[in-house]
């Protein structure tokens, strides 16, 4: 209510600069100002945020409420968009009822072992079959000849890949590089344990190109939504693609991917994060190999129940394109998601372009071989540039928005990275705020 | 069949030599040997052995056949205890029908989040409140003034136990030490990935005992059963206990185990090893933070899909002994586990004390404050002794009965470790092999 009113009068004060040299409105400019700062300041820290975090969050996942605010109370809280929860999926997977239901009974789950003959004992059968008929269905992504390695999100398959790749016996640890910006998590995951084996290079230029060193490709990019290729191009490379939003809610799928090893996660395929649930397609059976012994030692496996639920949440998703009945019935997931995504991002550049105080990256159009729209990359997150402030993220805080800061991404201050894929509530006070910013610093 | 036969001529072969010098029934006798050696040596490296290593297995999980064998074939066919599979718990669940069944909808584990109030902001609530109740109910571990930890199984907590208790910036990696014979995956998770955090050093006893180290007190001890204390006493000293086995089917609850840090696990406890699921109850405030830190860098948290089957789980034990209705219905969880293991040790003793090729150790008797029967300690492991060869893992291995030696859990070859948690035919056979080879071997 008292936003309203501010968001009100913060279209008077515009008016009011517009006209000049009239004091008394100047000074009814410089109290809205004051409104706004006491609105989006006020209650400063409420109960969740910095909670587990005494000091900086470090770009980390920190407490979060998660939960949607009742209506009305949403203006003064904190909006957090600094991880990328995908709790948008939530309407979707509600509207679905009982369809994508899954009965487990107490006796299953109580072997380690899911099928021995694969390379990937752990790997449950109807998961595998599932995303490889998913792969087909989108035609993301080659499967023949590729092992399916499961893991506890794509997270701990990442580090299965490093200690896969990366040879016990060498004398040196080996150089893991991304360019900037690079996911926020690369450099905290490499670096946590002081492994002898890797260590995190970033975005350094001055390693040993000659001998080995694993370059991350991402694409498209978290943060940035960029379609990446490798730009090292040492002798000595080795390349990890972390596919996990290429998905046609997010971009054109153009072709195929068909690189070595490719890392895929559930949280922003079908939204499922709290599964824990990600992949890995593996060409050489040595490393696929290694990767699995690595998920045996650091948790014996990865949580079947998971590996089930995924299984009827991917055919179901598969099911509804490939009978022509169901996909009468409701919307289709994918078509959805592109949907929501295309509204969100327009609504964002509608806003953004609106004034002068922030600027999103450009990012390219195609044509897509799954759904044969085309359109521009969407990306599940906006690499947000402040215009006229430095330091981003505390300009955007003191807004009670909650962002990740460019830093963290190799990246300078003036950019932060917002989710998108949060809920439709949240999403909008955002878009609220941002338009309130922008109205007030775009004088 | 032939198993059947040799046992019957092994009988005769003992009775031949006791009666000795009959060149005649002496021939028998090296006859029958040869036979056992071809029953059990004959297909050697079936299919799914040694198919994912190479190399030796290096007491890891490889693949293996988890599945009960049809009746008649079993006898030729590699029995498996090398893992502490818990298989035997499934037919109880079966027997349990419906009433542990999950149904779990579409919508559900999309958020990362759980519980954004408590410090391990990824519990689920209704598992936290369930394993209270239960560790109240079984009186094994006090909770109160205690933080609940979840992991992907015992074994990732473990590994945040490390990251959270050994400080970044140290000038050496701290000693991680346990009392052999230890656990034989924990120098594996401790050296995996070289780290400069910590370093395993097992049970030696020259390191820097002022400065400060972690001991690992694992009780019931596994491999071996022994209840232990912790054994180094320095002054830099801090203990982990790993409480896996204190369970009332395995040994005598004598107190509410009350120390700093305690991790159990849902494999060993209702033998879901499948779900991936383990909780650490932790006294400091800071050092639950940090385990929760290590666990939302390194997987992003856990399985809420595992946690809400298992919350269901414990609850349905919880309720048939809180109720007395359903306590009347069928045998309930803990009385169920404790005559299982009560009927397989008393077996395997049997088996082991009629000749004098194996031995196990004494366990101490005890009354249980839950159950309050008196009996000894009966682990999930035997840690069984060849008497008259050296290398006791081959030998069994050439009876085609799979263990892990004694190497790995820093301890002499002429021990091994056989899990007794396995399906029943798989056991029943174990022990029918035992009392083969003890007859041939004990003249």
């Amino acid at each position: 209510m008292a936003s309203k009113i501010a968001s009100t009068k913060s279209v008077k004060n515009q008016t009011a600069l517009l006209a000049a040299g009239h004091w008394l409105m100047l000074s009814v400019a410089i109290n809205v100002g004051f409104l706004l700062k006491l609105i989006h300041d006020g209650n400063l820290r409420i109960d969740w945020y910095g909670l587990h975090n005494g000091q900086d969050n470090g770009g980390h996942l920190s407490s979060y409420a998660a939960e949607p605010k009742p209506d009305g109370q949403i203006q003064n809280k904190y909006i957090n968009l600094d991880h990328g929860d995908p709790t948008m999926y939530q309407s979707y997977w509600k509207q679905m009822g009982d369809r994508t239901d899954v009965v487990i009974s107490g006796w299953q789950s109580v072997s380690y072992f899911s099928d021995t003959k694969t390379v990937c004992w752990f790997l449950e059968p109807g998961f595998a079959n599932a995303v490889t008929r998913l792969h087909k269905l989108v035609g993301n992504a080659e499967t023949g000849n590729r092992h399916i390695v499961v893991g506890t999100g794509s997270t701990q398959l990442f580090q299965a890949v490093l200690y896969a790749l990366c040879p016990y016996d060498a004398p040196e640890p080996m150089s893991i590089v991304s360019a900037a910006p690079f996911y926020s998590s690369y450099p905290l995951i490499t670096d946590c344990l002081k492994s002898g084996l890797y260590k995190w290079r970033g975005e350094v230029d001055d390693f040993n190109k000659e001998a080995p060193y694993i370059e991350l490709v991402t694409s498209p990019n978290n943060p940035d939504g960029s379609i990446r290729e490798a730009v090292f191009n040492g002798s000595g490379q080795i390349l990890v693609h972390d596919v996990a939003y290429y998905w046609p809610q997010y971009t054109p799928i153009s072709s195929r991917a068909d690189h070595d090893i490719m890392l895929f996660t559930l949280s922003k395929s079908t939204g499922h994060a709290g599964m824990r649930l990600g992949w890995a397609l593996v060409k050489d059976e040595a490393i696929a190999k290694k990767m699995v012994k690595f998920i045996e030692i650091s948790s014996i496996g990865v949580s079947k129940d998971s590996q089930v639920r995924a299984a009827k949440i991917l055919d179901v998703i598969n099911d509804s394109y490939e009978d022509s009945k169901t996909s009468n019935e409701s919307k289709r997931f994918f078509d959805y998601a592109r949907e929501e995504m295309a509204k969100r991002w327009s609504q964002l550049r509608e806003v953004v372009n609106k004034g002068q105080a922030f600027s999103l990256p450009t990012l390219p159009v195609g044509e897509c071989n799954f759904s044969h729209h085309t359109f521009a990359t969407q990306p599940a997150f906006a690499w947000l540039k402040c215009e006229q402030v430095d330091d981003c993220e505390s300009f955007l805080k003191q807004h009670k928005i909650l962002t990740r800061g460019g830093v963290h991404f190799g990246s300078s201050e003036k950019y932060v990275r917002a989710s998108l894929i949060g809920h439709e509530e949240d999403y909008n006070e955002f878009i609220r705020r941002l338009s309130l910013i922008n109205s007030v610093e775009s004088p």
